[in-house]
């Protein structure tokens, strides 16, 4: 801490387009930032911004109470933090780094075992949204890290904290981006079909954006149906009538790929094959439990 | 038209789920509706409404100015209105069926060919949105028929007239399905990634919702450069950037289907083997316009 006491050290390790957007928070909340990137340059903004530039990841890391790392994946991290080990024995480290659960506790573990405070961190937004509305981080780990930082995450975006084991966050994170990336398929899917008679994709997000918002009000519903564990509960729409028939037709007559819309309708056939095709929709997701 | 100008004779062909919901609105805002389904009983919650239950498909069409199908398919439609065409000469003919753009365009030459005047309707929206926010009905074929009967069709929700082509409603109807049942897709497979977790559908769903829903803010950015035809725009994510190996190895993980996520990887996969690595993720919207 420096005399002011609301002001804090904290070193960020990696200047990506991410690693700098939240640096560039903290300096504009006045924290003390010293920053570090594998390649030159990356700094420069930064610095103009009011941060330091450590020369090596070691200064950085002996620079700041508080560590975070933002690294293009699991391998960089280990590049990165395990020849400075020793420096970030007694500190706290924040890792938000996309990984895969699995990776997330393997860190949390390494950093046990070297003494280090752990907690680990997904990032729900891009680079622009950091510190704006809509911005969310997860967290989990070290419960005491995460209630302790927490008014320095705050600056990031909304951050929830999942519990102490470390992969929370991470499965959490991947799950909510296999959401947006087969959304987006959909959407791309949808602006493909429309394209073929003429209508821009520009068009096409002004309808499908409010579409799929108000969709998006039938989770609720559908998670009801699966905690409750019974898919025959009335007023569902079933399976049944949930065939994709006709999208698959229309889309093989625009002469565009079936594989979304066929993906979807392999998980419904597989419930109905299986004498299921008079429950509701929400039953799909036995397909995605338990694979053909 | 009776006394009341304002009120208008109309007839509602099928009384499933929705056929029920869009004959209720008519009632509610005091039109004089004639109702028909092809099996008994369905009519009887609408008479006790206010309707008039005819006894058969013909009776039904003689009693409307306006003569609503909302059937279950296109083989049902004609089922319905092929031995009625000649009741139906010199009426007009809503059609708010689900169908392929192709089955609207023939039922619309059908039309024609009998003198019916006729539109053809896509509904977005499930039954008890009808008459609520949120629901959007969209429409193509004949447009003084859109026009002239704009203000009935108001009472169902947001009326969209998308021109003289009477396949463009259900394309974009199609579309916007398509876009819908993957987008649920996606949520069902991120719901099932935390479930090995221990958490519950209803938790993923509360964060899955504001996130998805937060992510369609970028269906506008990957439409400019769509409609721009330049996929090398700078401050894009790049495909390679957008790698869903993370994703898959969870998936794996946990024992779940990895199909959702790796249909999209194969559409990144197909761009970057095709040396375009380096461009903007809106550029898998050419693996789906140029099937593999
Ligand atoms: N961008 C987003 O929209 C977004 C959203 C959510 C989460 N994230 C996550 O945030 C993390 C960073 O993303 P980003 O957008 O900042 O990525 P980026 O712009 O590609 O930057 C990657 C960073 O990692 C560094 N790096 C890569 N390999 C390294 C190694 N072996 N040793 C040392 N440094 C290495 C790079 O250094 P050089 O400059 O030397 O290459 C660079 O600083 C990723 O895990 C990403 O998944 C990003
Ligand atoms: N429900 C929704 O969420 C929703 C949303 C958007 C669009 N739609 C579309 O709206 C239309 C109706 O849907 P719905 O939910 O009302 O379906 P539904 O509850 O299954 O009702 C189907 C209706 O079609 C009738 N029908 C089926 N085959 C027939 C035949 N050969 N001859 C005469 N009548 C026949 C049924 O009559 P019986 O009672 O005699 O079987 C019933 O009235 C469909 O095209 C659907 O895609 C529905």
């Amino acid at each position: 801490m420096t005399a002011d006491s609301n002001t804090l050290s904290v070193s960020v390790l990696g200047l990506g387009a991410m690693g700098s957007a939240l640096a560039s928070a903290l300096l504009k909340a006045g924290h003390e930032t010293t920053v570090w990137n594998r390649s030159a340059g990356k700094a420069d903004d930064l610095v103009a911004q009011g941060a330091r530039a450590a020369a090596t990841a070691g200064d950085a890391v002996r620079a700041g109470e508080l560590v975070v790392a933002c690294l293009l994946d699991h391998a960089s991290v280990h590049e990165v933090l395990d020849p400075v080990a020793g420096d970030l024995a007694g500190r706290t480290l924040i890792n938000v780094t996309t990984t895969t659960p699995e990776q997330s506790r393997e860190i949390a573990a390494w950093a046990s075992d070297a003494g280090i405070a752990y907690l680990d961190g997904g990032i729900m937004a891009v680079p622009h949204m950091i510190g704006q509305p809509g911005s969310s981080i997860l967290y989990s780990g070290t419960e005491d890290v995460f209630q302790q930082y927490k008014p320095v995450l705050d600056l990031w975006g909304d951050s929830t904290y999942f519990g102490e084991d470390a992969g929370l966050a991470s499965l959490y994170d991947l799950a909510l981006l296999a959401g947006m990336y087969v959304m987006f398929a959909g959407f791309l899917h949808g602006a493909a079909m429309v394209a073929s008679a003429g209508v821009t994709a520009r068009e096409f997000a002004a309808m499908a954006a409010p579409w799929l918002t108000a969709m998006t009000g039938e989770f609720e519903g559908y998670a009801a149906v699966i905690d409750g564990g019974d898919y025959t509960v009335p007023g569902q729409q079933s399976l049944e009538f949930s065939d994709l028939g006709d999208i698959l037709t229309a889309s093989a007559e625009q002469g565009i790929s079936t594989e979304a819309v066929a993906m979807v309708q392999g998980l419904i056939r597989r419930q109905i094959d299986a004498g299921h095709g008079a429950e509701g929709f929400a039953r799909i997701i036995e397909s995605i439990k338990q694979p053909g």
